[in-house]
């Protein structure tokens, strides 16, 4: 493709062009803009080269030879200079050479010209650092045979309907604001209702099994991350924060710092424990700027978090307690079941990686190996993936494309007490350090806001949904009748919209749709005599008339 | 009191020693730390000193001399060498003498030893910077009369009983840690209750009128600030994020910018005119070190803060609006009417303070006249009082001591809408920039829970109260029906807990005193028998039994 760009638009500098999950990219500085019919042209003049058969030859050569080689190709200059070897490869197809690591098919007859696509334009930093030039980004895909090709567009397609930034602006739910930058997204009165409910149901959820809300800033001295470990793991993450008066601060990476100083701030009995706080508030990373974007990846996380200071012989009990909670919650989605557990455990060859003491990792593993025999979690043992301060279990679950997702999680901590000095006074009147047990329940807000309204493709659950009836009065004179349906189901408690809009019935209905709103009431003259409305439920085709307190009660019961 | 402390303290190091209301203040740099009993030392032998009526004589003298003077007063070299003037004042009295500009009394005859008091030592960094030596302050109050002194001291014993950080640790609402710094209040689970309770109170207010909650985030680019006009009023106050990987934004110290970028993420017709979104979240502004303290003065502010967008023909009735919640919210705390408003406009002198047309300033400060009189609100005229943006209508309570406090307000803003360039299509189809009132109605949540607190002294309103009930068994037998009992209450949805622990009941029941439980209710032997609860009221002697059912009736209804 390198080479058909080369061809089509002399004068091109070329960037990167690694392989990707099912393809591939190239990031060019052309020169001129290109628009869609660019690629079908692209597309045509690549087939023709890998029809050709030309063979793929790999070359070794000097730095100072590459660097009169490519004297007119500033980002290659750039790659050249910063390369640690004293030789590099290149590859040459007929004209073409490019700096490249290989491997490499060995000629354009391995290529299955009728099972490759270009799928796709969009604009990339160099390095992906927006201080840098953006260039053009050419994606592709490359299959074995034209059916498999055919599949994945299918898949793609789907993915398009389902992706929650196409969602986030239809249904309105946030939105982006070049002022204040991307990785920052802004929640509309919509999206700021779905959150809401979200976390009313895991916060009410949490508090049946103890759970206190406790509300912390979102800044503090470094000397905090310092003594929990998180400065150094989260050193290139980490915001610093200062000022012309001289202030230095850090954004927090994470919340258990802050829920660990509450805990220090009396003195604690263990008749006081198992003490159990939760938050749903933002933590700050500063992620590559290449690499935001959408709900997936920011730098603002509003993060579910919670954890409990036990007694050594209450872990078993909170891990339950948790994973209980996780239970609930999920069930109340249906995702319950669809889900494998991990019991995540250190890499032993690399100890060095983790904080805290041989002795406590191993009864932690133990404790969680008899919750998941006990629990029947069939949790599978995976070394390396433990947190920093113990190990975990994780609860994986599908996305709408079956890929896995892990959100839910709880840890053991035996470290971070220890390390803040945190005690409480036993039955004897000694002191002991606590243990920590962390756990997310929804994980990050904006990343599960991702996964539903990817999972659902924009037709939120009833409960969730920012507007869950509209009211659309047939005509003008309609429209008292509709006002007073409307205050009733507000009354009701219901989230919902009249439709006076000077628009036809069937735009509305269409508009509703669009929507994804789960019932549509139609009102006229026939409704208004039968104290009635007529009910459109959400993907449902039929249309049934009913009195209104029958709609309330339905509602009620669902 | 500084020649008491120099003749008592060989050695001392003097930092500056303003006067301040009542009476005044001196940090010294003593050779040793000093104890209350110090105190009385130095009260002491200031009063044989100004009992020997010396003169105060005052002497210009030049940089040099003043700097060979106070050789050995590193504090007093710093300020002799940053002045500006080429000579400075010095006070002599008897042996002692300082560098002060005055104006002074003439001798010791002028003060009355038998109204003069000191009053309390604090810790303060030299010039209000943490990095600098911590020095001692020693704090005095100087009145005309013995009587005058003794009615202040009176008033200072209340304000400790009512002091927010007292009453914050000892109901434990709030705490503040060493290692996440001063500024940066933590709020326990108590004290997340006090908060959520009065959000939900103000928000359900709110949502009446129409305000939706929207959810933004702390961070963005300076560029937002920039065109905003708070990036150069804010500059000092206004945190600078950044990372090792090249990140720089800015900490919000306001949230319009951000509700600005929510409404100009759409197109918007004047059918949808007014929008007003809501927000109770956190922005932070770089107070100077030496002045955070408690929750008046905090880093973290938590502001309840919202906006409305509309035409200019709307304004009037937004602002009534406004002034309607504000008159509701107050009034559920008996507040309206224990008040001022002021009508704070352009100090005319200094158009340059100011953004925004002056056409656009007289009209706002016309409707703002004009809502006063038809509301009765008598707001009086006060120039040089109004925002940045635009003229508003301020309104002062007193707090617990009767100083005047402002909380609420409403502002009138022409000038952000056309910097933001927002716009909405009118009737006509044409562009048109809408105008933006901005209102606060509780101001920051660490402010008026302060407020609130020194108000009370710490007994809050009932559904205020953190814990609201506590259910007292008289013995170990009773604790079955307590636990009953709490069962019951806390199904109606009170805050509740059973004193199950092992002491008296006595002890119990004065703990709840000191807590400002509400209600306390005993149960013994006769308790159960009848179904009943022996009820005592905060604050009220009498104890008197009831049905259980009765008391959970009598408190919905309160």
């Amino acid at each position: 493709m390198a080479a058909a760009v080369q061809e089509l638009y002399p004068g091109t500098k070329f960037g990167i062009g690694p392989s990707v999950e099912n393809g591939f990219y190239y990031d060019f500085k052309l020169p001129r803009s290109i628009a869609p019919e660019d690629l079908y042209k692209i597309e045509k003049k690549t087939k023709e080269l890998v029809g050709r058969g030309i063979a793929f030859k790999k070359r070794l050569m000097s730095k100072s030879s590459l660097l009169k080689l490519f004297k007119n190709q500033p980002y290659k200059l750039e790659l050249i200079k910063e390369a640690k070897e004293k030789r590099l490869s290149v590859y040459q197809s007929d004209k073409f050479i490019d700096l490249c690591r290989g491997p490499h098919v060995k000629s354009g007859k391995e290529i299955n010209p009728e099972a490759f696509k270009l799928t796709g334009i969009a604009g990339a930093y160099w390095r992906g650092n927006e201080k840098n030039t953006m260039l053009t980004r050419i994606y592709g895909v490359a299959f074995k045979t034209e059916k498999e090709l055919a599949a994945f567009l299918k898949i793609q397609k789907e993915a398009e309907k389902r992706n929650h930034r196409m969602l986030g602006k239809k249904l309105d739910l946030f939105c982006f604001s070049e002022l204040v930058g991307p990785g920052f997204p802004l929640l509309t009165p919509k999206g700021t209702i779905v959150k809401e409910e979200l976390q009313k149901r895991v916060e009410e959820i949490c508090r049946n099994y103890g759970f206190q809300k406790v509300f912390t800033p979102h800044l503090a001295k470094i000397e905090l991350y310092k003594l929990s470990g998180h400065a150094d793991k989260f050193n290139e993450e980490l915001f610093r924060v200062s000022s012309p008066r001289k202030h230095n601060f850090v954004i927090r990476p994470v919340l258990c710092p802050h829920h660990a100083q509450i805990y220090a701030s009396k003195i604690r009995s263990y008749r006081n424990l198992p003490i159990r706080y939760m938050e749903s508030e933002r933590m700050y990373r500063a992620e590559k700027p290449g690499e935001v974007g959408g709900l997936n990846r920011v730098y603002a996380i509003t993060v579910e978090d919670g954890h409990s200071f036990c007694t050594i012989e209450q872990v078993k009990n909170e891990v339950k307690i948790i994973v209980n909670i996780i239970k609930d919650f999920y069930g109340s989605f249906g995702l319950w079941g669809n889900h494998w557990v991990s019991l995540s455990v250190r890499d032993r060859r690399h100890p060095e990686k983790y904080i805290g003491e041989k002795r406590d990792w191993d009864l932690c593993e133990k404790i969680l190996k008899e919750v998941s025999d006990e629990m029947k979690l069939n949790a599978e043992r995976k070394e390396g993936e433990a947190a920093l301060y113990g190990p975990k279990l994780d609860f994986m679950f599908k996305d709408a494309f079956g890929k896995g997702l892990q959100i839910p999680t709880v840890q053991i901590d035996f470290a971070t007490p220890k390390r803040f000095n945190l005690t409480y006074i036993d039955k004897k009147g000694k002191e002991k350090n606590p243990v920590m047990v962390h756990r997310a329940i929804l994980g990050s807000y904006e990343r599960f806001m991702a996964l539903i309204l990817e999972y659902y493709a924009g037709a939120l659950p009833f409960w969730l949904a920012p507007e869950q009836v509209w009211v659309i009065p047939i005509g003008s004179r309609h429209e008292k009748y509709a006002g007073e349906v409307g205050e009733k189901l507000k009354n009701s408690g219901l989230r919902i919209q009249v439709k006076n809009e000077n628009e036809t019935v069937a735009k509305k209905i269409r508009e509703g749709e669009l929507q994804k709103i789960p019932y549509l009431l139609v009102v006229g003259d026939k409704e208004i005599k039968q104290k009635s409305v007529s009910v459109r439920e959400r993907n449902k085709g039929d249309v049934s008339m009913m009195k209104l307190v029958k709609f309330v009660e339905k509602i009620k019961n669902a």
